[in-house]
This record gives C-alpha cells, structure tokens and sequence, in this order.
C-alpha cells in the first residue's frame, strides 16, 4: 500500500505517562499514584460540573445539537463575542488542526517558537508544511520577526503563556508584532494558560474579543482543559473573525465534540468559584518551587502557568534520571528530553500532592 | 486570507435535526419529541453502562491513557485479531478521515456507491480528491467494478448495510468483488449498521477478522453510535492490517477519544443482552413499517438496518412536506432531498413510538 509520502516522515505526539501506566508496570495502587505530569486540574472538575454530568447520562445515546448553539453561546457571552466568531474542537487541538488544514499546502511554511507545543509541527508537518523554529527557548519575537520576513510564513503559532516553558508575552509585545505581520498570514494564538497568566501578570492578558477585533487575521484558541479541569473530555475552542470560523467549519467533522462533553463544558463556564480558587491555590503553591529550585541552584523559568519546568544540566540526575526514579515511586513527571531539554516540567499540584513531592526533590537533587 | 482552493467547493455535512431545535422552534416539551432522524438507539443505552460512567466521573479532568489498551484489548477480543489491528476514532467517521488522508492527494480517484454516507466524498474532497460514483441507488458491484478499471482509484468506500438506503451485500459478493481488486487500492468496509443486517440475514455478515485476514487492503470500520447506544459519547474503530493500523496512527490526533467514551464503550462492549435485546426488537417492529408501506402501495428498500427507506414519488406528500408536516407535531425524521431522493428515512423506534408514528403516516400519505 502506497501512503501519502508525508507520511512517512511524520513525528508522533509523546504524551505524558499515564496512570495506568504506573499501575500497570509498578503495581502501584492508583489512588496512590501522583500525576504532576500533564498539567491537568489538581482540583479535579467542580462538582456541579459533575451534578450536571450524572444529570444526563441519558443524553448518551443522542448525537449532539450539531449546531453547538448552547455552547457557542455560552463561550461568546462569557468572552464578548458573537457565536458566529466561534468554533468548537475536540479539545483546541482541533482548531490547530483546522487552522494548519485550512491555509497550508505543501511546501508552506509555518513559523514558530524554538520551543512549544508539539502538535503544531505534526499538524503542520501532515500538510506537507515547512516548519521554521526560532533558536531561542523562551519568545523571542524580534527573531521571529526577522524569520517571518525571510520566510514569510503562511501561518504563526504564539502559545503564550507557552508550553512547555512557562513563559508569557505581555500584550503590548504581541501587539506590536502582529501589527507588523500582513493580514494574509493567519496567527494562532493558543491561550490555553492564559487564565494563569493572567493571574501573575495583568499585562500578559490577551483577551479574545480586543485581539480579533484588532487582528482580523488572529485566531485565539482555549481549552476547557486546564482551569476548568476537563482534560479528559476534549473540549476546546477557537474565537476569530467570521470569515475565519466559516473556512474552519469547512474542515470541521460532524459532531466533532461528544454530548456530555458539550455539557460538561458550559456548567464548567457558571462556576466561576471553582475556577478562581484553582488560580489563587496555583498562585499560593508556584513560589514553593521556586524556592526549591533556588535552594539547590538550578536554574527555572519563571512561569505563568499551572506548571514550571526547572533546567536539571547542573543537577545530580538528568532529567531522564528524575523522571524514572519518580515514576517508580508513583510520582509523574513531564521529562523534556523530546523537546531537546534537560528539564524537568512538574504541573503545581494541590498542597498536600506539592509537600510530598518536594521533600522527594530536595532527597534526590 | 487565502484558504486552501479546496475549501471553495467542499459541501458541508447536513445533520439529522436535533430534538433541541423541535422544542426552541415548535415550543414542544423535549419528551414530548420523537426523534426517529438519526438511527439512534431507541432503547437508550445500557443500565451498565450509565453505572460505569456515573462511577467514572472524576476521570474527567484526565487525559486519557492515549495508548488506549484497554479499550483496544475489548475490542480486539470481542472481534479475534490483536490490539496492533485495532484504532480508535472520534466516531467511526475519524477513520474515514484517517482513510481518505493517509491515500489521497490532489487528483486522486475515490470510488463509492450512488447513493452511500455523504461524509465520504466530504473527506475525499478535502484532500483535493475527486469522487466517482455509481449511478445505482443500491450497491451495485459490477458497476463498481467497471467504474474501478476505468478510474483506478486509490481508496474505495463499501457501505454495508447501507446508509442511507438499508440495502446490504452479501459476504461472498463483497470477496469476488474484492478478489478483483488491487491490493495498492485501500478499501474501506464500513460495518456501521453489520449488526442489524447479520441478524436478517447472516450470509451479509463481513467479520472483521476474517475480511482483513484474506484482504490487508481492506480496513472495516464499526461504532458504538448504533446498537451500543452511544451515538452522542463520539466512539468508532477501524481494523485493518498493522501496516494500515500504523499509517493511521500517525494521522491520529492525540487524545482522539473522550475519557468517559471509552470507559463507556468498554463497557458497552460487555453488556451483550442489551444489544441481543434491541436487535430482537428491531426486527420485531420493522415489518410493521414495511407493512404500512405496503398497503399504500409505497415502494421501499429492504433494509438490513434499524431504520426504513420509503420512496415518495407516488404519495400525497413530498419528502420535504412529510419531514415539515410531521417536525411540526414533534416527529423528527430524516427527509433524503440531500441525497437526491424524494424518500422518507425513518428510525425503527421503540414499539410505542412506532405505533404512533405508523398512525400519523397512515393518516398523511
């Protein structure tokens, strides 16, 4: 069988190590395990997201309102917009797929940072795109302006605050790149930690409705999976101008979000309480390991986001070394050794999930 | 911007209209409806399986195990090949998409039947790909075959049981046919309604151990949409050669499939009396319908399905004014204008939702 020769060239998504996975190989009894390793909701899912959830399981068997009316509605009150600037994704991965489908053929080329979310260079990479990185580890817009006007790109991710690196770009900065970029080049700008960001840092918001009123070439992507912990139920979104979301309805399977998925998400939106409280923990915790890292002199990059990722070249273990000593134990981390980096990336969990690892940290390092 | 050329033309995907849209335009109360548009399980879903999820709901806020072992070993015992044959898909149609990209580029030939699922050409078409159809209503395999020597295409689309018509081929056609074809051409066997035919009549029955087993060109595709139940939780499969399974797997997005879908599907897998139960059912209630057609002298298709397609020609009512006639009293059927077809499609329900139904249309046509 001849496959499309992209294919054969294609780099595969390594995601963080499940529980299962520790059960299975170490015999560790899952409720003991500690997964720090994918920057899910510690907290897990507020409960009334639950109480709706159990509320409707008889809602099962029905495929989904394919027009997604109730939920592009709750997303376009709860960020300004109309619900026809809207898209639904089975998680916001899907709307970088829309958006790598929807400009990109063979030969483009897609701009990004040295070092991000690796789904963008596999979606991009399945269109037969060229990726272009920058060389610098955390944003550096002046040498991703210089690479835009040498390549002039089809299409430029910005995850800010980014992943896998916690760094975040003020507004002002992103602003002043984008007014530099030409309307033809569409701009992905995934937010999906914008929420931590923001907590840090008022000036690194990016809030959708100004961005896309301002930018009509900018998509702003999010995700109920982080804040709203709902990780497990692949629900995402992308906000952009009509002309936009119209081309990536184009590209956009039926159905493409499940039905208690949809359900989940808009109680998620109402309970603001849950949502808060998760920021202010997250906020509380961060400097715990900040000091840590401190203490031992390892180098970290100052996040804004629910995780941080310490630089281990100077440390008593590679990163390799940390990552499957813990996993043993039943502590999952994120290794960052796929992203080229000795580093760790650890997601902040709640108190009691911190204290334990840390005093295994300050064991080991 | 400039979208990708293919994007001008794509037609989009036009779903059965949901049980949300009959109560905000006809201010009809939601159980008041009878949704028979979309071959959803009239019967819901297991008790089994609405245990397991509410037991599951703090899974919601982590990612799936994306290896998905678990549900790929149900799937693959429950089917006799290995967990390397198996894929799972966000519905079955995922793995039409995985089909379509991991063979066509632009100018490619895809062969299906006249009158088949429309998101086949959708998908072809989005890779640029150009579609050939019978011009036969039911499949037609020496047409198929003649139109397969003339275009030589690279991927052939085989719906059966056949949505939206019901007809069904038998096995030992569908293997002369396949005997004939090239083993570069992939041959998709979509096995979506396999369960409902297999009971009418066995010798339509395609296992997907024995089909791939002869023929590694050939993925089969099954859902948990039709008699699992569980249209609205966004689960399918393909099975196909490993070398088929691995080509697709590097198209897969990660974190294809919702926490709760495949622990609902898994067990869905095990409750094996509630899909012997509403198979009996369905082909209790279907001559009813057939009946009715019957006595008014309407023609239909033998269907091998859980719905009924009744041709309109000759009635009192076009398709358009039966589906606008019945939407407003709260019935919701699927009218096959789209398709080409002055036809009815209806979901053979539960007994007292045909009941009904039954004297609504004996009344109207």
């Amino acid at each position: 069988m001849r496959f499309q020769s992209v294919l054969d060239t294609l780099p595969i998504y390594e995601a963080g190590k499940p529980i299962e996975l520790v059960v299975r190989e170490y015999g560790i009894s899952p409720d003991k395990v500690i997964k720090l390793a994918s920057n899910e909701n510690p907290f897990g899912v507020s409960s009334k997201v639950k109480e709706k959830v159990a509320r409707s399981l008889d809602k099962m068997p029905l495929y989904p309102d394919d027009t997604y009316r109730e939920l592009k509605e709750a997303l376009s009150q709860a960020y300004g917009v109309q619900p026809s600037n809207v898209i639904q994704g089975n998680g916001s991965d899907q709307i970088f797929d829309f958006a790598t489908r929807s400009v990109l053929g063979p030969g483009d080329c897609v701009l990004q940072n040295g070092k991000t979310f690796s789904m963008y260079s596999i979606y991009s990479e399945q269109c037969g795109a060229k990726v272009v990185s920058t060389d610098s580890i955390e944003h550096d817009l002046n040498q991703l302006l210089d690479l835009y006007k040498r390549y002039r790109p089809k299409l430029i991710f910005i995850c800010t605050p980014c992943n896998p690196i916690g760094d975040a770009l003020k507004k002002n900065d992103v602003y002043s790149f984008l007014d530099k970029i030409s309307n033809e080049t569409l701009v992905v700008i995934d937010g999906a930690y914008m929420d931590f960001g923001r907590t840090r840092d008022r000036e690194t918001d990016i809030p959708p409705a100004e961005v896309i009123s301002k930018y009509p070439n900018v998509v702003y992507t999010g995700t109920f999976s982080k804040v709203h912990g709902l990780g497990g139920m692949r629900i995402g979104y992308g906000i952009a101008s009509e002309e936009i979301i119209r081309a990536f309805y184009k590209l956009r399977p039926p159905f493409n979000v499940s039905q208690l998925s949809q359900l989940a998400a808009i109680e998620a939106l109402k309970d603001t309480d849950f949502v808060d409280s998760y920021l202010r923990s997250n906020l509380d915790e961060l400097p715990n390991y900040e000091s840590f890292a401190d203490s031992k002199g390892l180098p970290y990059f100052k996040s804004y986001t629910n995780f941080i990722t310490i630089r281990l070249e100077d440390a008593k273990l590679s990163s390799r070394e940390l990552f499957e000593t813990l996993l043993r134990e039943g502590i999952i981390l994120r290794n960052l050794k796929s992203y080229g980096l000795n580093a760790i990336r650890i997601t902040i969990g709640r108190s009691d999930q911190n204290r334990i690892l840390l005093d295994r940290l300050k064991a080991l390092l």
